[in-house]
């Protein structure tokens, strides 16, 4: 990878442990500012999550990680059964921040397991959960950058392809890879209402990785794609069922059902591959968020006064939609999604 | 119409001439604002259409109509010659201001021919080319109201409707008259950005009616269908092809494919139906607007510098897609558009 020298913002840690506290990006202030907000309690770090000041459910994960390894820091001294406790209410706590990413809950029960390891093995419980949760960190940016690489095989010179919110780092290492193959791809990026990840983070990455890409509201997908400007879609799931089924932010089903009718390739940047406890889209839970955040647009009320909004954060993409998931192991189609697993 | 006491914002005049001046709504101040605009010129007219002060097309059109009024008015007392050279130089500078409605250059070639009899005949080219302006805007009033009440025929009681930026006051009507058949219609907005016209006038228009609409962003629609929320779809259109198709606000089209993939009738308020002088949707013209408006959302800036945008102001739906179109003389399937001219 020569290009490490000039990663984006947002591919480099966002959250990480500091001084007794945890440091995490403000993305909200992005792209204007880059805002580093130092959280001092497990509960401090769980209401950023809720609040969105960080996103994308393996960065949610790390987070909800690190507010725990905070909550064994500030527990060392005490008796083994009251850390034991304390972790395992901050586990509790950090589960209800979001509910539809499917690290969430996998993070969590590997950095508890190592709690438990260590207070049953008589070790610190904080040393061995941290570094368990370093051990991810650098597992998931490995399998980033794996299926960033073997996406890269799916593209075209001259392809440009179309994106929705800010599906990680791996579309970052998929546009570079292809550009080391002499590939020139051009990107569009929807800019994803109600909280703008495409125009603030997909749009500052790519810029910061040296591409120029083309911004265009939600609205525009159909249109564009009857112009003939896309031939491809890449975007990520936050949570990939056994049957090939996603969850991922909301817009991605009518993106899905707009590339079917215009014969486009849908692709899914899948990372580690579907949950092995998700067998379909039944299993999944659609958080609904605050409709207050629909009502205004960078916290500028757009509606009058006396009505209504409503704000799923996500949908679900049915298999027949999809052409293929790409994982760091290899590119599955759907029906195949389970394989992907061993 | 017992309801003309509630009669909202956007459904009563918010252009006319008065004291030598054009009065104009701002509308991109609504909803949190009513601002009338003193427009002193024609060139200031032009201006405010092309910025969007105003939107729709029968209303883009009657604006355009005033600014040709206040140049007739500004020429009175010179030469005949003289009149009819201003009259036809800001008519060309009208038609200019937004290619893609169809009652722009129609109620320009009827003010520009009340304007040629009056000189012809001698009477004074202001007086007859007023008289004219009101007459079209009473009748386009007439035509909503027709319209809202011959679709208000498709709806049963307990529908929830979607719809897409804002439909002109056929929706109002349409709604109005359900109302007093005993029909109880719920009403989804999208939002509709960039202008966000379904947040800011739709929601307002329908606040104002007495209704409680519930906002939602433009990528929930599909989720919105794939839930059953909604069971018909209502909009309006700036064009109808004498093959059934329209060109309508950005993110139409989408909308159209979504309905269509889940089984939802798509219908348009067409208000006097279609333009006799297009044939398909190959003799349309697609604004494309400065990208601009596209990288910041009410004003505010949305994405970093150095990025690309792209903003087709309206898109196209074939009309395969249209379930039915619904004039002020009736309702017409898409292949039967051309019948409505007889």
């Amino acid at each position: 990878m020569s290009v490490e020298a000039e990663v984006p913002t947002l591919c480099k840690p966002t959250v990480w442990f500091q001084n007794g506290k945890v440091m995490m990006l403000d993305r909200r202030k992005l792209p204007h500012k880059k805002v580093y907000v130092k959280l001092q309690t497990p509960e401090e770090v769980a209401r950023a999550i809720e609040k969105m000041m960080i996103q994308g459910a393996g960065s949610i994960a790390i987070a909800a990680g690190y507010g725990i390894i905070l909550a064994l820091y500030r527990s060392r001294g005490s008796r083994k059964d009251q850390i034991l406790k304390v972790a395992e209410m901050t586990a509790a706590r950090m589960l209800m921040t979001r509910p539809t990413g499917q690290e969430l809950s996998q993070v969590i029960a590997e950095v508890m397991e190592a709690v438990r390891m260590a207070i049953s093995e008589g070790r610190d419980p904080y040393d061995e959960a941290y570094r368990r949760l370093k051990g991810i960190e650098e597992k998931y940016r490995r399998i980033a950058y794996q299926c960033g690489r073997n996406a890269s095989t799916l593209l075209q010179d001259g392809d440009a392809i179309l994106t929705h919110c800010f599906p990680g780092c791996a579309l970052y290492y998929m546009l570079s890879e292809a550009r080391k193959q002499g590939k020139d791809v051009q990107v569009y990026a929807t800019e994803t209402r109600p909280y703008l990840q495409g125009a603030r983070l997909t749009c500052l990455t790519l810029k910061e990785a040296g591409y120029t890409p083309t911004l265009i509201t939600d609205n525009m997908v159909g249109y564009v794609m009857w112009k003939g400007l896309v031939n491809k879609v890449f975007l990520a799931a936050d949570r990939i069922a056994l049957d090939g089924s996603i969850a991922n932010k909301i817009g991605t089903y009518t993106i899905a059902v707009l590339a079917a009718r215009h014969k486009i390739p849908f692709y899914v940047l899948g990372y580690e591959g579907p949950d092995p406890k998700t067998r379909t889209w039944k299993d999944m839970r659609i958080e609904e968020r605050n409709p207050k955040e629909v009502l205004q647009c960078m916290e500028v009320r757009i509606a009058p006064e006396g009505i209504q909004a409503y704000y799923p954060a996500f949908d679900i993409t049915p298999p027949q939609l999809i052409t293929a998931i790409i994982t760091h192991k290899g590119i599955y189609k759907p029906s195949q999604m389970a394989q992907a697993l061993v």
